[in-house]
């Protein structure tokens, strides 16, 4: 299958499975799942889920078993995007080309359909056709990465650092935490899912660090080259929320310089893996070279 | 042990239980935890995990071993409050008798350490030292209470109703979702953790529900009725925000009644037990029959 092509059947595979875990229906508190649906579904890269699935099919893994663990990755996701965009945040009122959902809501409905959105991640793993032993494990990935010493963690850091300088070391750690680890996690996912050796499964680390740096450092490239109908995001926000990022920081070639970097690093990890890693090798390519 | 004497115990090793699960200690995420901290230690009455423990015990169990999972409770309980209390939702200045969280520190750090203590009390169950198939029902029991069709749903409903009329039956229902959710899933953790037979977990289940409801009865008795010296709330934060309750909807005298009534079944609920059920007897009549 060529990769477009996979990229395309897995999205939509995604799509509808997010569409059936949280559906339109009838009841009292539908505002919500309405909410939760306007930022979850028809957007999106899809990245951390076509992550999860492609690791869980490298080491043969069937992917509709695999799908909705990888769907409860993007609920994280998105549920930290809704947040992160919330005024007392970064203050966003555009998100994948549609207004926030705050903007599109209010914010007191924003805040409620995060917290679903977490809490309904975790109820989807507690309920996967699974041996308990592996959803024990997922639920601990997941809360990890996405705790304090992971995502929220990265997040406090970033608003914090707001409007004051601060040096590359710091401004890795903040990215390591707020983006890296649930990138790392969503590799995470796959590995556990298909049992794979700790010799793999550390390997798989290595590959999803160095592929969360170079993802994030291009997001920071593309928030000052992308126009805004492609990136969905109006131009440069971090320039307005006076962010310092890894172009601010180092500028723009250099910046250039240290993605492709970080993704050579992330392929040289995967050399580590006897199998066939080209569905890896591939995905790690397009997260990074990506222009939107 | 006296009742009285009781209760300080378990709070007491409730607060320390909590203080190492998120404990003081210098990392670049620092402010998190101390915002986390100052919501979570050093206050309330610690009702969902002393039901818990409470009920865990009423079966055998040993307190030491159902601590974590009891903060896990509490961290979920008080997650609820900090969000609930940001000028977007119910916009409350005080809590507990001090600032609120997001008055205390800012608004941002209010949003993200309700999150981290969601996201940490699954890390919790799932890092605890029980079996896996126990460790997956709690996760279960406590995602699906307190997400959409739980405290979540109860919350949504609740601020969608703020400002115009509603009736008892959706009043109780956004009760029953909003506050009863997470008190019934507090005795189904003790229930689940001491491994009881179907018979007495659906009898405990019947208990947590008919409590849960005199509970928030007598909130809204106290909304009124308490000095906010002991309430820890400016008074009638319930009539300046135009919500309807159970006083401003049957009158004050019917409420109590109502209150005791809910109480008397969650009584007859205990005696389907063939067990020595005195504690959780006691527990509910204090619940219920509070003055703050």
């Amino acid at each position: 299958m060529q990769l477009a092509q996979y990229l395309k059947n897995r999205s939509q595979q995604i799509e509808e499975c997010l569409d059936q875990l949280i559906p339109e229906k009838k009841v009292p508190y539908q505002i919500l799942l309405n909410a939760a649906r306007y930022s979850l579904l028809g957007g999106g890269k899809r990245l951390r889920p076509i992550f999860a699935l492609a690791t869980f099919e490298t080491f043969g893994g069937e992917v509709e078993k695999a799908l909705a663990a990888a769907a409860a990755l993007e609920m994280v996701h998105t549920y930290s995007l809704i947040h992160d965009d919330l005024p007392c945040m970064d203050d966003d009122d555009f998100r994948r080309g549609k207004p926030s959902l705050h903007k599109a809501f209010n914010e007191g409905s924003a805040v409620l359909a995060g917290d679903f959105l977490l809490t309904k991640s975790f109820e989807i793993l507690a309920n996967l056709s699974f041996p308990d032993a592996i959803k024990v494990e997922l639920i601990s990935a997941l809360s990890s990465h996405s705790g304090d010493h992971g995502m929220i963690g990265g997040q406090i850091m970033d608003l914090a650092a707001e409007g004051r300088e601060i040096d590359l070391k710091h401004l890795q750690l903040i990215h390591q935490f707020k983006t890296g680890a649930l990138i790392k996690a969503s590799i995470l996912f796959g590995a556990i899912l298909a049992e794979v050796s700790s010799d793999e499964k550390k390997a798989l680390e290595e590959f999803g660090e160095n592929v969360g740096l170079a993802f994030q450092i291009v997001d920071d490239i593309l928030d000052v080259t992308a126009p805004q109908d492609k990136h969905g995001k109006k131009i440069s926000s971090d320039k307005i929320n006076q962010k310092s990022t890894y172009v601010t920081l180092l500028g723009l070639e250099h910046a250039k310089i240290l993605a492709q970097e970080s993704l050579a690093k992330a392929k040289d990890a995967l050399k580590k893996i006897p199998r066939d890693t080209g569905l890896l090798f591939e995905l790690s390519n397009i997260a990074v070279n990506r222009q939107i």
